[in-house]
């Protein structure tokens, strides 16, 4: 081989990969294509299949049968046989501006799109996501915005004598000021870990744009691990590439709550923040919810603005930390110190719809005062995601 | 419904999910299985199908006809089917030490892992990985030991006037010492970006284990990203979520070259660093290897360490940038200031071998010194991986 070009031997090489990708089926198919009206087209290459079908969440929901009684499933949509083996399904009508996911099945086995890299991990189960815009889905966006800092750090909690990793979005501009910032605590249900926030929430896109739009308070938002067993989400532990599981010991029985303080005392040793009560808030969704609730009680000094998305209220009955002792009077002590803000928001097919009914009750008794926001829908990232760019709007201001 | 205590209403849900996933087939199954003994099985749930294989690089290669003549791609093996639908593939040998990406096959349709959610993505497309620990692979895992912050950050640079992503790896002890610290640059191929080193490159466990095992310099790992026309990666941009490309416009013209000393000026006004050649090292891969080669004798006062794996060597004939001119001259300048490493790189296989060895003749003629490393295999990242591994314990010493 003569000296040959750089770009003329890559030619080479690439023409041998499209083959291998020939092979495989991936070459030059687009999919999704979202049309200029937003409609959607899905597309997938199986020359031998039978059926092949889109799965999302943006088709109607399907009635599925459990042990226990009806539930409910993302709806399913068939493609058709286009030549030479591309199947296709457009969406009849456009989609809303937000954040989907969907995977296809091809005959009975469900698959990933392999012309769509992006991706979402939710527990254990992975699936394609793209975004409509022109709503919503502008504030799930990068945008042309200043853009702020995400940093995947470790810090030691004392109390639980384990490292954690832990992740840390600061506001574009945070380095090269002097200022102090706010702080927002945010929390992941069960199953998620220190990135759900991230990868699922959206939330550097979220605070990007909220701060970009003078919406939001350039603030910091801390989002550590809430599965105190737990080092780390899957694979970034000495655990190895293990299968990510639902259900982790010690979720929901004082530990987190116990242990957050170290998690302050970190963020507030190593970052310029604003250390006082009108400077920090908590919030999470569901179980994060549930440790929010928690923990702003149990210290009713901490947080002046505590958000509670889809949450979990009640303690287990076999949970018998002091941290869900006597909630009455840690809540008469709370809303004593008139906290700025405390935020209720829950979609209305949430299973834990009444939990929240039944716990806004329990306030209004007291008079404690709390703002609610009530969306459609249950227990989904799309209305955690909504909760988030409502709430951080109304913090620190 | 009554007030149900929490774990009772979402063990519901649970099944509920698992329902949905068991309509996908993708409940209780493990896959990959790494045996004690370091043979791997995988599983693959398709009641329905006729052939299922493992395409994955750990099988022996197959050889592809391409349009320019023979090609290499990854071999695949077939699964039987067990029972209930499960196939099932077990590796006849034990796996040695390594990192390892893998796909099915299902009836010609490519797909990924649906039991294994950990993926990598190269250029456009997914594939899932495993890790066989005992040896080189130990390098690839998170152990348990002090780990380094992984930042996502942005920064101007005046020369292309852009704002670009950055990521950066600031190892355990960073943020709480007062010392100032080497700063490793680290260049992606052509179809990466700044997330490559850290996907598929996995800097950040190598670096916490060389680090921990005393046997590289705690360092900063700067890895930018290197097509100019980019800000970020795909999907990190406001470009959105579109389909990766291999070939992007103005990546080996001059322009990365030139707007380098931004990025050097970013680091050293941000970070506590030795602003000193002799704290300073460059290095890439490919069209990574090739800038470093150009940047390191454009700035022949920059870097101290210099390392080229696989790289690309000649500038195409078409790139009439100053930075390509006097070659000769600059490469004289360059050695005429002794720089402590100059360290070359690759594959006994690899497309860009004999440019190597002219390249090695010409360093040769004019007794540049310099430190040379041959492993067997091609242009992959399995051989960047050991690179990285190798070069940065000889770095900063």
């Amino acid at each position: 081989m003569k000296r040959l070009s750089f770009f003329v031997v890559f030619a080479l090489i690439s023409v041998a990969t499209f083959a291998q990708q020939a092979l495989w089926g991936t070459q030059n198919i687009i999919s999704p294509e979202i049309h200029p009206d937003n409609t959607v087209t899905f597309r997938f290459l199986a020359p031998k299949a039978i059926r092949v079908q889109v799965i999302g969440d943006f088709l109607p929901k399907q009635q599925i049968e459990t042990p226990f009684g009806p539930g409910e499933a993302d709806g399913t949509a068939d493609l058709k046989e286009r030549k030479e083996g591309v199947w296709e399904y457009t969406t009849p009508e456009p989609l809303p501006s937000e954040l989907y996911s969907y995977s296809f099945i091809v005959d009975g086995v469900k698959t990933t799109d392999p012309n769509n890299v992006y991706l979402n991990r939710d527990v254990a189960s992975v699936t394609n996501i793209f975004i409509i815009k022109g709503g919503q889905g502008d504030l799930y966006s990068v945008n042309d915005v200043p853009h702020g800092t995400l940093a995947h750090r470790w810090y030691e909690s004392p109390t639980l004598g384990i490292n954690r990793r832990i992740t840390i979005y600061t506001p574009a501009g945070y380095e090269n000021s002097g200022e102090k910032y706010p702080v927002l605590y945010l929390l992941h249900g069960m199953g998620g870990d220190e990135e759900a926030w991230i990868t699922l929430g959206r939330t550097v896109q979220i605070m990007d744009n909220l701060i970009a739009r003078g919406e939001a308070e350039p603030m910091i938002v801390v989002m550590p691990n809430g599965n105190v067993d737990q080092e780390a989400a899957p694979g970034e532990s000495d655990l190895g590439l293990v299968k990510p599981n639902m259900r982790l010991p010690h979720t929901m029985e004082g530990s987190m709550e116990q242990s957050f303080p170290d998690i302050v005392k970190f963020i507030e040793s190593n970052y310029r923040v604003q250390k006082k009560k009108a400077g920090r808030a908590i919030a999470g969704l569901s179980m994060g919810g549930f440790h929010s609730l928690h923990i702003s009680k149990q210290y009713p000094d901490l947080f002046d603005y505590v958000g509670l998305f889809s949450a979990a209220i009640w303690p287990d009955k076999e949970a018998s930390s002091p941290i869900y002792q006597d909630m009455e009077g840690k809540l008469k002590t709370q809303f004593g110190k008139h906290p700025k803000l405390y935020w209720i928001a829950i979609g209305k097919t949430d299973f834990l719809y009444k939990d929240n009914v039944k716990y806004r009750q329990t306030l209004d008794e007291h008079a404690y005062p709390y703002e609610y926001y009530e969306s459609d829908g249950g227990h989904i990232w799309k209305n955690w995601r909504i909760y988030l760019s409502k709430f951080a709007p109304m913090l620190f201001k």
